[in-house]
């Protein structure tokens, strides 16, 4: 039997059992990297689809740039390369000679990329560019964990450029809003909360970052995607000017936004129970196993039959049928479970002797017999309510620790215990944000989109407050 | 208009301005990379998914192993070493420190998967595993050319392990098969040529390498793809046993198989013409571009709603409307003959007083009105007759360009004048390879799967031939 760490016992060790025992991924031969194995694996080809659609359904291409490029080109941005050169890995040998100038391993594509658009962009004729790109990419990380933080991750990256500010924002947002938000909490079933990022925990470079977080079952805040509104910057920083409809040079706008591989961690820890992994139906891999019981050779053919035909009937539901000779149905119930797989179908002789099957589900952990007639009826609900029913359940479980402490002895009180995120009014400056880090280790998640006036002193100075912002602890 | 070299001129020239001129591909920043453009990457984008639902088709599944392993993993397997060392980049500083042990960044990944099937295969019932992945490698190239031969290239590649030889022997024909040549013939139009490698040119450390063969339009070939038996040469460089039917200890047997970025120039070569690309309909990002024709406001509209309306008739097709304003017609046709867009519809005011567009196919060069109720059938029957039509004048192309020299001397004369493939008996020797390399650079490209008693002597040597083999200039 898999052992599995109890989540309320110990949950980093809970999720590095769930990790290793479900098969997702395990460490590389290289510190800090990580083999996504095909089951894991499976879970990011269906995000990545996913979002991949929706990419291009708001009119983005792909495109694919190289992920080394000279390490002289990091440095034309001041705080991209303050912000990413202390993670930056490097080739300085290749082809069995010392390379003249040392090579970069992309850590975020933006200077690659604003290099390149200086050839592109001339005009206003040639904007918007709305282009995105699938890739690894790479920052040394010290303190590497599977999916959430490794040397190496897999990601999309959105690079695009637009005649104005107005444009390139509400490019941002509609990424955050249509891709993102879409993506995470209709397949995903992970809620978030949107909002911008304070001035310290923006993307290095960026105007405004906008962020969205989720609560993990350990009650910690996990960031699920950015998107970076960067002004003209990297335009001013990679010399990339355009005539404007007025035939003035004008710098161009841009924008960039990124989701990785870490939200597969995210699925793991939001959705994820003493018993393993829940997957919500609609990133699941296998939506349906069907566990057909046997004994004897002529029963277990009579089974495996209308085994197979449920599956037939299941059409494009993702049905699995677990044949394997010599392992105990109770062995693959749980094995099944620890998937997360949402539905198991067990179909046995007496079952079928009273033409039904027993149909369980993973989310509500309820065991019900269904008419064969019913399956296919049966099982599309079942998927229904396990989707709706675990992105609910992580809607309650985030509200019921979302608190509004009055001071700061109360909001450093319930960080600890039980834990959540804590909405309070600030002032505004780095000073408390930092005072808040210092004493708590937590920080700001999110403030909302629009400035909104708390109506209350800054939970930490009691100076005047001028953002409501949320703070936790993060991953 | 884009400058374009005449194809028949300046073969190398002409392919770089279709490259550039197409909106492809361009170099990147650090030597011998290249920036995929929008275009380029769309078509590659067909390819994976292609390629990608064959190889699930056939049982297998994705996973993705780290870019970095320590470079000492790599000299496990002597040959593939020294097959590898030559072109590999290496990573010796990350995280602003010195590593400890420098790594290797992947020229291909049989050494960190092997070393890590160790723990994943103990016994026969974890066999076979039926891996691929989609990945960036880099191969440090001193003759970088766009797509064909560059430092980083895209791929997939596979990662099997079976129980017998016969087993994995039956795999690496199998996607040889059903996999690279029904993508290749079906999808990219591209006749080949299925065969093994000589010695000399198998991949390093494979028992048998199976190669597809195509001819470009300079009479040279191209390797599509190659799928690789190794034996049990890495599971005994990376200590994989696993404990067999009857308990004993044996050595898994391996394959391996990949295809690359590279096949974009494939298609490039194998049926460009002067004009530009050709892409056969199967593969085309834009299977249909409406150009709309009209002088006037009032006309415009009238042509503009006529066009989307046959769009929307077109359902599936991938259609594109060019309604680019203060461009001429003939700008358009031209632009989208070099992107070689398969069908072209017109569509003008006189067009519709007449209730029929103007069909134009970039295959065949054909010009014909049609009835607009007759659009859908037309355009269908268009793109059928273009992928077949760019298979059929590929395999009469190579037909005309496959040789029997009887000596030597004609050998060498017919590879200069005209080129093409050369059959002829072979001893089987290295010994006469390498003659035939050095006297005319070409090499073996291929000898039929079945060894077959040629028959006659041996092109080179005199003595009795052993194999029939094809040779050629190559890529």
């Amino acid at each position: 039997m898999a052992q599995i760490a109890k989540q309320s016992d110990d949950f980093p060790r809970w999720y590095q059992d769930v990790v290793r025992e479900a098969e997702l991924a395990e460490s590389g031969m290289a510190r800090g990297t990580m083999v996504i194995r095909p089951y894991g694996f499976a879970i990011w080809e269906r995000i990545q689809r996913e979002m991949d659609d929706r990419i291009k359904a708001t009119g983005h291409q792909n495109f694919y740039f190289p992920m080394f490029f000279p390490y002289s080109l990091l440095e034309k941005e001041a705080e991209h390369v303050e912000g990413f050169a202390p993670e930056v890995a490097i080739v300085s040998h290749a082809g069995g000679e010392d390379l003249e100038e040392p090579l970069a391993v992309r850590p975020t594509s933006e200077a690659v990329i604003w290099a390149t658009y200086a050839k592109w962009i001339q005009s206003y004729r040639d904007l918007p560019l709305l282009y995105n790109q699938w890739a690894n990419v790479v920052r040394w990380e010290l303190r590497p964990r599977l999916f959430l933080r490794t040397t190496e991750f897999l990601w999309q990256e959105g690079h695009t450029a637009h005649e104005t500010e107005e444009e390139a924002v509400r490019e941002a947002l509609l990424i955050h809003e249509q891709v993102y938000r879409d993506t995470v909490e209709k397949v995903l079933a992970i809620p978030v909360h949107g909002g911008r990022k304070s001035a310290a925990e923006r993307f290095a470079g960026a105007v405004e970052t906008f962020t969205l977080e989720a609560m993990m079952r350990d009650r910690k805040a996990l960031q699920a995607s950015t998107s970076h509104y960067l002004g003209t910057n990297f335009a001013e920083a990679y010399g990339v000017r355009f005539l404007d409809r007025e035939g003035k040079q004008q710098l161009p706008h841009a924008t960039s936004w990124g989701a990785s591989t870490r939200l597969v961690g995210g699925v793991i820890m939001a959705h994820g129970d003493d018993q393993g992994l829940r997957l919500p139906p609609a990133l699941a891999p296998v939506q349906v196993v069907i566990v057909p019981i046997s004994r004897g050779d002529e029963e277990r053919a009579r089974v495996l039959e209308a085994a197979q035909r449920v599956a037939e009937d299941l059409g494009e539901t993702r049905v699995q049928i677990d044949d394997r000779e010599g392992v105990r149905p109770g062995f693959k119930f749980n094995e099944w479970e620890l998937k997360g797989v949402p539905v198991r179908i067990e179909l046995g002789s007496r079952d079928l002797d009273q033409d039904q099957v027993t149909l369980a589900s993973r989310v509500s952990g309820e065991k019900a017999p269904v008419g064969l007639a019913g399956v296919t009826t049966g099982v599309a609900a079942a998927l229904e309510a396990a989707q709706r029913g675990l992105y609910d359940q992580a809607v309650a479980f985030r509200d019921e620790h979302t608190f509004r402490p009055k001071d700061m002895d109360e909001l450093a009180a319930l960080l600890k215990d039980p834990g959540g995120f804590m909405v309070a009014a600030w002032c505004g400056s780095a000073e408390c944000e930092t005072r808040v880090k210092d004493e708590t280790k937590a920080t700001i998640r999110y403030v909302p989109q629009d400035r909104l006036d708390p109506g209350a002193p800054c939970i930490v100075c009691g100076h005047p407050g001028t953002e409501e912002a949320t703070w936790g602890l993060a991953y």
